[in-house]
């Protein structure tokens, strides 16, 4: 497989030093990302702010917002046969940035607007043999949200995700399908879940 | 010298997973913890989110948020001779803290709040024998600023500290003192000027 991977968080600047970013250590899409050589696939790597260097092999593409993630993955995405979107984008930004450095007052009201949803833009373009999937980080029990998300954004598959995943060294996922299968996963290292993601993506791609 | 610093960024929780933070790396901390422990000097490290490991020879104390960092530096204070507060701290927090994780929408407001100020709080309650620098990320060339914390905050010295100093690898700051003098530094690497930093911060030591 072509795989487009994305990983980590992005950041939406309020101003010269200051900006809004979320927990997201991007070690799950490392993971994928590890996984996905090991098995001789294809990937380019689409990062926000990560601390980590990716194994040899992958096209690694550095991003800083969700306008940026965005526009790389609209542009990467047709050379590719999956988008696995496994980053955390910022949903939202600050309506204006504020040039310099804000001076420390008493309060400050900051104006947010929501940021693109990236994967439900890939999903709109996608042909008839590319594949999407989505990750939902919802509190524990939340299915219905991530299911409301899979239909929203068109996705193929979406990867709900409990919160207390984050930062966590395993995950325990459910793999929620349009088709309205759904699978409920162990609780796996970050790893064993990458390969078996991987898995279930080939078989997406193999049976449209 | 027994020296407590404090470097890096804090984050602000605006719900579960979302943060406000800074651009700041703490890279300039880290190279005055590593020229202190050279020169045998005791250090208490503060942190707030750094990506690095302290050399061996330091106590570490990881904290979050700037409130969690200010209290740690009033505890830690005491049994020190010098703060310097090489942090980036978080100036602003949200008022309340959304709890869970805030779902995407069109538009939010944040409502900010100033956090404390916590090199000023250690100024106030300082000793005759201790001394406690500052640093001051400004825009090139506005000294006036930088001069005005000085007296704001009460500190000894502060550190006139250019934005552009940010993820570079070098300094060419200007120290400004609560007596009146000034001294313009030439370009420095950051290590050759966490050197030249703990020479001054010995000389206020010795002469109040």
């Amino acid at each position: 497989m072509r795989l487009l991977i994305t990983a980590g968080p992005t950041r939406e600047p309020i101003d010269a030093v200051r900006f809004i970013s979320n927990r997201s250590s991007g070690q799950l899409g490392l993971s994928l990302v590890t996984a996905a050589l090991a098995q001789k696939h294809s990937v380019t790597a689409i990062l926000g702010s990560v601390a980590f260097d990716l194994p040899a092999g992958a096209v690694r593409i550095d991003v800083e917002t969700t306008a940026q993630m965005h526009d790389a993955v609209l542009r990467e995405f047709s050379a590719h046969d999956m988008l696995i979107m496994a980053a955390a984008p910022a949903d939202f930004r600050p309506k204006q940035i504020f040039e310099g450095k804000m001076p420390r007052s008493g309060s400050l009201t900051l104006e947010l607007e929501a940021t693109d949803d990236i994967v439900a833009a890939a999903s709109a373009i996608r042909r008839s043999d590319q594949r999407t999937i989505a990750f939902s980080l919802e509190a524990e029990g939340n299915l219905d949200r991530a299911r409301a998300k899979l239909l929203r954004k068109r996705v193929d598959m979406i990867v709900y995700n409990p919160i207390q995943t984050m930062n966590s060294a395993e995950i325990q996922a459910a793999l929620l399908y349009a088709d309205g299968r759904s699978e409920t996963l162990p609780r796996l290292s970050k790893a064993d879940f990458a390969g078996l993601l991987l898995d279930r993506a080939a078989a997406l791609l193999a049976n449209p």
